[in-house]
């Protein structure tokens, strides 16, 4: 994170307190806010004196105050800086740094970030880009221990191996604030020892445990929580938000499934309370989205879309997110606390004319002839590394083989053959089909297309494929080493021709993700930063990620809300319930079960 | 504090799970209760798994499920272990194995302990009593550093002197909580170096600062916030409630002031929520209330009476409660908590059949056949020390010489003497009077009566005496040991051989608090731990106590909501606002003023 200023520096309080009392100017002062109170959840009008990171009085206005620095707040809200409970940068494909500029734009001034991503790419090495990255960006950057490095071992194979002794190491850093979402929740819940000793390991470093229990329930549930698991995100419906509410879990309410966001609201509603274990996070944001749609503030405009009272969203995104992150400087507009704060003049827009955090105006409207710009140490300028900047960090992250089609084919000797096929987009069931064979390779059925993954992480392991159904009629071939959670290099399509002519492109490419149609490149987003994150720009990704959507518009009819094109970030997603493939085969870690090809018989006619 | 089981326990926590999956039984199963969920506010039914100090599952009733003792709380209701977040046992008079006791059949098993009496007392000495005694009672106490020892520096003397580096080395000790109630306001809020080293060394050590901001308001408040105090119990109006809300301050909201609840809760109901930083405290109750009324089940109920919701006051006193003291295992029933948690059949009781603490069974109806005893290494003996122990603790506690009726007298010259007087109880104001001198002392006018207050912490200082208007008629006197904050020897009376005979009681006593009237001392009760607590049982010390509000009750005829017998008991409170007797004089430390003796000047009438 942006090194926060030290608020226990006696000087500071003493300047403070001289200040909150009259006897000495406020650094700065914000005169005739109409303040959003998060504890009671009331408005008031007041002037609020700020002394370097420290928010110093909250008091009725006061034209005698005295400060080196003065805004006129007069029809502006203040609320708290908006905290940010679990995301994943590298869903963005920006660095950190880029990140961190868009989210003070925002109003977002924390983010508990998990650099899952890049650890199942680049295992410590990534660890130490994430946790430098986080120090030098002047967003307050929370950086959590991956837990889940991979996330099924045994059914994957990442680019790192975090076991208890890693995981021990990290939460022992100041610089670690926890560990991150635990999602390998059924070998949790079976004892396996492997994930048992890494949530014991946290569990004695006192720090937070947070977690990602989709699809639990009842006695599951509780055991998942009993092992020491605090939160969740996962949520897939109402009965989901209720099930965690009651099981003291602190909930990380995503905008990602917004199709449930209105059962949430009415849920929550019903409760005549914002509960005060409810949070808000992102999760993951592709890059467009977050150049247009926004990130925490977006999910919040959701929410008050879908008539939550804005107060509710607002002290869930602040004082509530504080609260469970354990940061009680954060989340409140009140004397002592940390100077995080926006300005606005419509709280339902969640857009900020202002935005100061720690003390600092990163944000203030061209206008405003009153306010001294920030400090140059403060500069905004995140250094974006250029794309051709010899010193590229985490680069060479593809280690495969060249590509040819023969490799996206399934091999097999007869007439027929039963196979296990994958059915379903993001709630995938095991499927079964009898297929012919032709030269010694699996027919594609009309109605079914390929999947794809082979390990990018030096394994040089074969390439799975796996038949699909129900995932619409593909005319060419999606490839992306952006894959959750291991980021092998995944390619969907029905020619195998167009897929080896994508794998080959994100090979040469050094990762990213590219769309082939009859035999050609038609769209591209090089992420040479590990395979996932571009040095480029915010809105330079935003648009080749655009640009990605696009060709893909023409090369599936996406039917949402399951087939969409975010579903192909997740089909490989093994720690779920259901069927995946992996760079190891067909698995189902629920079912404890791996094939390492999808044939289960073949016959021979005639 | 009763030392915890640990919950970070790998083998705990694999047994928890296993219960909670179904594959293992609990240790206690709770079938069928009423569980009222702190966060949803909701009731509902459910079966309440324990295994070790865990709550491993709360689960839809299910009669599967397996464990070695089951209770049947068919009809019960089940709310979790309540919390008074700001207490003084000494206040009791009893000692904490005793107050262990009382509080743990009355459901309270946690409780924030100040033990600012002792440390005034005893010093150093005093805290290791303390912390010995939290350690080995069954009851959780955590202690709190007390940061106002003496309380008015300058102003007192007390037997105790914690600077800055003493509080530094006991917020080092894990067993330390935080630090206690800075009741220093206008020195810290003044920058006075010793009360800002204490609060700057607080800081530094990262845990609770909790305070006592009695009269502050506006820019005042400020300052004493962002000087870094988290918490205020002193609250004499519904504004102050609401302001302290606004300040960010966690409240902590106590019973002993009751005629003020009214006003809290109507201030509450119109926020239409119980705001997430109110949390419940009993601050001082005396041992007969102790006995008959309750702690913060007492509390609990007043705020009942004037109509606050049900839920809110459990929320507060659980979940609020322990989210304030930064306790996240404790507030909830929901499995991954500490197995805090009581069974009762009316919520409105607040009355316990069971109590169950860090899953122990500590309280149980005796009708129940199913419930096997408490383990006996969790007895609740907690073995009372007996007055004849030859090893009582912080005995000698009187250090004084042998009093006469002149020491109260106030010697003067001439025939009249205008003199500052003290105005009012718990409220008090400068008053001022011209008295007539007789035989060389001051003569006590009809609507008067006199306060003494002599050093017993070995500074062997003059007996210093004020005279008191609106104090009421007194027909003998009082003496006690208890007298806060230094507990210096404190007599009121108007009779100067009564007030010697009492003090010189007390100091026969060893301490304690003893009423005289007309020559004999009609009541008494001994403390000779440290003048402040006694090693009975709480039944004999109520009646002792008992006993002297009887007799107390023929000397004065008091004169609610001032004039109250435990006016006397504040009446040296000399870090409170307006003028107060100390062993050093008449002192009002917010005027900066101090007269060593009342007299301002004399003249010679004829």
């Amino acid at each position: 994170m942006a090194i926060d200023r030290d608020l226990t520096d006696p000087a500071l309080r003493g300047a403070a307190v001289a200040a909150a009392k009259g006897t000495e100017p406020f650094d700065i002062l914000i005169r005739n806010a109409t303040v959003l109170d998060m504890v009671t959840g009331r408005e008031r009008l007041a002037d609020i004196g700020l002394v370097g990171g420290l928010i110093a009085s909250v008091h009725r206005p006061d034209a005698a105050a005295k400060a080196q620095t003065e805004i006129d707040a007069t029809g502006l809200h203040a609320v708290p800086g908006l905290i940010d409970t679990h995301m994943h940068i590298e869903s963005s494909m920006i660095t950190p740094a880029e990140y961190s500029k868009a989210a003070h734009q925002r109003g977002i001034t924390t983010i508990v970030w998990d650099p899952h991503e890049l650890a199942n790419v680049a295992g410590l090495d990534g660890m130490t880009y994430a946790l430098d990255a986080a120090r030098d960006a002047p967003l307050r950057i929370l950086t959590l221990a991956p837990t889940c490095v991979p996330s099924a071992p045994g059914y994957e194979v990442a680019g790192g191996d975090f076991d208890a002794d890693v995981i021990a190491s990290l939460l022992a850093r100041d610089d670690i604030h926890g560990a991150a979402e635990l999602m390998t929740m059924q070998p949790l819940i079976n004892g396996e020892p492997r994930v048992k000793g890494i949530v014991d390991a946290a569990l004695a470093s006192g720090k937070r445990i947070c977690g990602h229990a989709r699809g639990l329930s009842e006695r599951d549930l509780a055991a998942f929580a009993t092992a020491g698991i605090e939160t969740d995100h996962e949520l897939s419906s109402a009965d989901d938000l209720m099930a965690r509410l009651e099981a003291g879990m602190t909930v990380e309410l995503r905008g990602s499934h917004d199709y449930l966001l209105p059962d949430f609201a009415k849920a929550l509603l019903s409760l005549g309370h914002m509960p005060q274990t409810v949070t808000l996070c992102t999760d993951d944001v592709f890059p467009d989205d977050l150049l247009n749609k926004g990130a925490l503030d977006h999910m919040m405009r959701l929410l008050m879309q879908v008539d939550l009272p804005v107060w509710w969203v607002y002290q869930a995104a602040t004082l509530n997110a504080a609260t469970r992150i354990r940061r009680p400087d954060l989340g409140l507009i009140a004397p002592g606390k940390r100077a995080d704060l926006l300005l606005m003049d419509d709280l339902k827009t969640v857009s900020s004319l202002y935005v100061i955090s720690d003390g600092y105006v990163i944000k203030k409207p061209a206008f405003d002839p009153t306010v001294a710009t920030e400090s140059p140490a403060r500069s905004t300028d995140t250094g974006t590394v250029h794309p051709d900047d010899e010193n590229r960090p985490l680069g060479d992250s593809v280690k495969t083989n060249l590509f040819s089609p023969s490799d996206f084919e399934i091999a097999a000797k007869g007439d027929r053959a039963r196979i296990a096929t994958l059915s379903k987009p993001r709630f995938p069931d095991w499927g079964e089909r009898w297929v012919p064979i032709h030269k010694d390779v699996l027919t594609l059925p009309d109605d079914m297309m390929r999947m794809a993954i082979v390990n990018r992480h030096g394994q040089y392991s074969p390439v799975r494929v796996a038949f699909m159904e129900h995932w619409g009629q593909w005319r060419g071939a999606y490839a992306s080493t952006v894959s959750h959670d291991c980021h092998n290099l995944t390619v969907f399509g029905r020619d195998s021709t167009d897929m080896a002519i994508a794998a080959n492109a994100l090979r040469d490419m050094d990762g990213g993700s590219v769309v082939v149609r009859d035999g050609a490149v038609i769209a591209s987003l090089a992420l040479p930063i590990a395979g996932l994150i571009s040095p480029q720009s915010l809105e330079q990704v935003a648009a080749g990620f655009a640009a990605i959507r696009t060709a893909m518009d023409e090369v599936v009819d996406w039917q949402p809300p399951y087939l969409v094109f975010k579903a192909l970030f997740g089909a490989s997603l093994v720690c779920n319930k259901g069927p995946r493939l992996s760079d190891v085969g067909l698995v189902d870690i629920f079912e404890q079960r791996l094939l390492e090809r999808c044939i289960l018989e073949t016959a021979i006619d005639s």
